[in-house]
């Protein structure tokens, strides 16, 4: 049973992707990707998301995102994205560093999502062909959002449409990928490619990988010159295969899906059973694997006495905290989670 | 048997790493490194080396290396090193992306190695102070070398001696530390800060891990803001601890001495086989791991036609070879490779 | 007579700098600023802020900025700004190329400024020694700002106060600095570092120069490596006395008043004139030597076709115009521009 | 009469270029290049060049060689340069800046030049489409060299065709270009795309300008992005005309050639004069208007004393000077820098 809620990075790893690792690791083979699992993970994700695609593994979610807008994006562009997004606030500036100073545009928008008329708007305003300004060239989605909701497939082709009609590609960050294909109940290839991402960040450390990520080219033309900005950048790994491993197992019998299905399953039980207890108030809708809650301070000092981990969202004084689940979180944690949530609801703030 | 002489990041990984590895992949932990394991390898390391040493672990050896001299040098520096070295000739540019756009200024030298009088005249003729030229900032050596030659503790305290007497601080890639340390039948410490090393990116990869080397910091002054660089580069692991595992089981119980001892061993098993052969020339002396030898061509082509592999390392004629031994290498794949170079050198060029 | 109301950098050069270059133009003198015009230029600037500077000349305004804000912000820098900035939106990311990848957060604000609440908000959620953000460096604001209107001493107090509570140097893009002072009525020294200001953009060339500005510390200490970073971005002009010339005939006999006071004057009267035109809405307050002014249709084409030169400000079909006066400008053009706009507002739209 | 010798930009502005800049400097024109000056610059150095350029001018050499190179390669491109080349020595690593991080790869050689064999020896080792490896990008040469020398039309056809053959084009810095042109008694044309140079850096600095460099594009699709670049570095002079009215003048009736003439013909007398003083050596063939030149130390001495300012070329203890004349060099000057001299010969060393 595990008491941390802080985040999906806090868990282990899945025990097939341990395994395939450790069947994988004895005997030669060659470095830098030129290894058999490697050369067979472009047929097995281009079969996952039933189009040809080109992959790049990589071992985090910071080098997928940076080294993807690397190739969309001269040192003179404007990436847009939301202004709460992981490439804007939690990379310490990887993007700008890997394009080479591009331009991050944010943009606000409720729960987390862009909305289409702001993206129009914005891009409306942009100065393109002027020389004194930056120039558009990509458009930066999150599935699911920093804000744990979902973008409808809708959503995403008014965004990709929009992003298309300026001529820009729209990448979407991925990082929780598997929780967001399982909330909308949708395949992989619909939430991508045949809604209009051309570049993905495919993650799959949060849910049971050890560092396992892939840069996925819809449109193989755009990728470019990644193998050398990916290789500059420090992140060709040497004995690629043992990246490559995981991708392979966490892709095999649905282990993603699976995963995935536990996590959202149990932040979904934690939101029916907090949205029970009176002062608790939803900060956005649940509809992945995190929740923005408001938490009454007893409960929340409660919780946090029992030892159960996670984060104050808006500052040490904040009351709004953020709650993640992971495929290794039990039943049997979140029943106690609430039990005692429950417990300091009722009694009188100290 | 492997019949790979290619590269030592041919091998896979050692059985203590990957049950290490499996052992702690279960429960959560903090991620980003403050999980205990990586806290409790700063005093691993600082025992290991004899001395307080701050130390910052990431997946590849370009990492490190780049990572540490982007805090030695600003963008208008001069990182002094070995023409033929990793960071110049093998990293695609990574130092010069992470210091944005440092100069490496190449020293040519025998056997892989910066001879002091050259060093000496290189900083010598710097032009310290004036606007017009980029400003000497770090001495940068490997060891072993890129030619497979380990130099001196005296080489190494001369060297030093004089990039401390520019006010330089010296770095040591260590891709191949330990193979040089068994290989001069010192202590680590002995060839690191006790001769002068300020920085040391230091290897585990090759010699037995999966994906890890650690930035080693003997002046922690020197560190600096590397904990930005490293987040901002894309090379803060997330779940930090299967990295910090690895370098856990590789410092336990002298796992990493002992890989080191049977990949040299090899190598010289190898290198006295070889030289019985007539028409073999070494190119360079072997004194670690790597050989770098000219070969008869039909000995070179009977070994390819047994299926060894190995590079020729000066294009696609060239009968000057590298072989390369790993911790992995059994004797009984030296002695076949050795049998079969004995058969092809006695028959006539094809 | 000018019909150029487009902008300040369309107008010539003052006679008096014009004679002074060409008084200057004979005879040899050492290069990169080893001259003697030059070295004055320390003193004449302290006498000038009353109080010991230190500044860098250079030929354009974005390197005034782009190389102060390089010195002042790491690649993982914050540099807070207006929405609106000049550096944010007309230098084509210099301050991201020259910071080697800083972030510009940018803060929206009525009238071009950004008022002190937002400030304090917005850095209060900054996440100073978070690895994960990037770090706060420097607040920037321009004087007078991109809409026309000048900060009052007090609103610059109040902003410089907060940035010095979070450890932050001031930073002022002074690109129309003359017009700001001569709209406040003060010193240059009250409406800089006496109000808190630490390094200044110090714009001439829109107020009479062909080429010439000059980045001014007022804590010399701020300025670290900037020598090299001007050299290296190619900044440093080889016969340096020629900018320097420029600033030291600007400064001389108070011409930099003399222009200003004309460009303001001018605008005052051009806004008292459009005042009085039914229909015409002003955006801002005009304060300085801009009017960013609404015309009715019928006025705008009027004016077109009289050959009055000026830009529509929000795209082809935006009423909304900005005007620019200059030293150059004289009462008989914008008594001109005036009569041909009222003729045009009695007229019906065609 | 100049005592000045150090170096061809201490010299002051052509009394033509002054005149053209005094009458260019009243009424108002567009700004950032879009007067007329600039816009007809094209076609005068098309002409200039018997064929369609496309140019770009910029206020410093360092500029135009640094963006020049930042079009032609990608920040993990290898420009391959003379070890003692102004944009390897003397720019303080612009070149590195504005390419986000390139390699210059130094090719060592007699009298300040690149010998083909070399050029294609360096050529045959770089490791094409190898990810290991920073990717060859461009050739660049430099004409009047660094050691006063200058190439002849056929060594530069030669490295254009090596260059060439490797599908790299091939930049020359032309600080000197007019010194070059008129050493070599051929046509512009016939020294640049006529031999094989696809981009010059085109310096009329030293040769009587203020300040006015220009990128020239022999062939107009590799100038790609290059306005955004020049922008971004703050290298787009907002009035530009007085630059371009500087190139302009510059070309009109031959004024770069007769400035050229007068700098060569007063080198050419000073070596002629100094090779007949005993214990005099000349370091390299004085071709251009540099002479390098080992002097008896009481003639160096001597020059001193009696005001003659010039470099010691190899640190203070060096007898080996630089003497370099520009087009305001009198015959008086060198006359009397020869009296002293032939003076000092004929004492002992004191």
């Amino acid at each position: 049973m595990t008491f941390n809620f802080a985040s999906d990075n806090t868990a282990g790893v899945s025990p097939e992707i341990a395994a395939a690792m450790v069947e994988g690791s004895r005997g030669s083979a060659m470095p830098y990707g030129n290894d058999p699992v490697t050369q067979e993970l472009q047929a097995q994700f281009s079969q996952y998301f039933e189009t040809e695609v080109e992959i790049f593994p990589v071992a985090t979610g910071s080098a997928a995102n940076a080294l993807a807008l690397s190739v969309l994006s001269p040192p003179y562009g404007a990436i847009y994205c939301h202004q709460n997004s992981h490439i804007n606030m939690d990379e310490c500036g990887a993007p700008e560093f890997f394009t080479n100073g591009a331009k991050l545009v944010c943009i606000d928008g409720a729960s987390g999502k862009i909305h289409p008329e702001d993206l129009a708007d914005w891009l409306g305003r942009s100065e393109k062909g002027s020389v004194h300004a930056v120039q558009p060239a990509a458009v930066s989605i999150t599935q699911a959002t920093e804000a744990g909701t979902v973008y409808s497939l809708e959503e995403i082709r008014n965004l990709a449409a929009i992003a298309h009609a300026h001529d820009l590609p729209l990448h979407m960050d991925g990082a929780r990928f598997a929780n967001a294909v399982v909330s909308l109940g949708c395949t992989p290839a619909e939430m991508t490619w045949r809604a209009g991402v051309d570049v993905l960040s495919f993650g799959a450390t949060k849910n049971g990988c050890w560092a396992a990520e892939a840069i996925v080219f819809f449109r193989p033309d755009l990728a470019k010159d990644l193998l050398f900005r990916r290789k500059r950048g420090g992140h060709l790994i040497s004995k690629m295969r043992f990246v490559s491993l995981q991708l392979q197992a966490y892709l095999t019998g649905n282990l993603w899906h699976k995963n995935a299905e536990q996590a959202n399953r149990m932040a979904a039980k934690l939101a029916t059973g907090l949205g029970e207890i009176p002062g608790v108030e939803f900060e956005h809708p649940t509809q992945a694997n995190e929740l923005f809650v408001h938490l009454p301070e007893p409960v929340l000092q409660g919780l946090k006495a029992a030892g159960f981990q996670f984060y104050r969202w808006a500052g040490e004084e904040s009351q709004l905290v953020r709650l993640v689940t992971s495929f290794e979180m039990s039943e049997e944690s979140v029943d106690q989670f609430l039990v005692v949530a429950q417990t300091h609801a009722a009694q009188p703030i100290p």
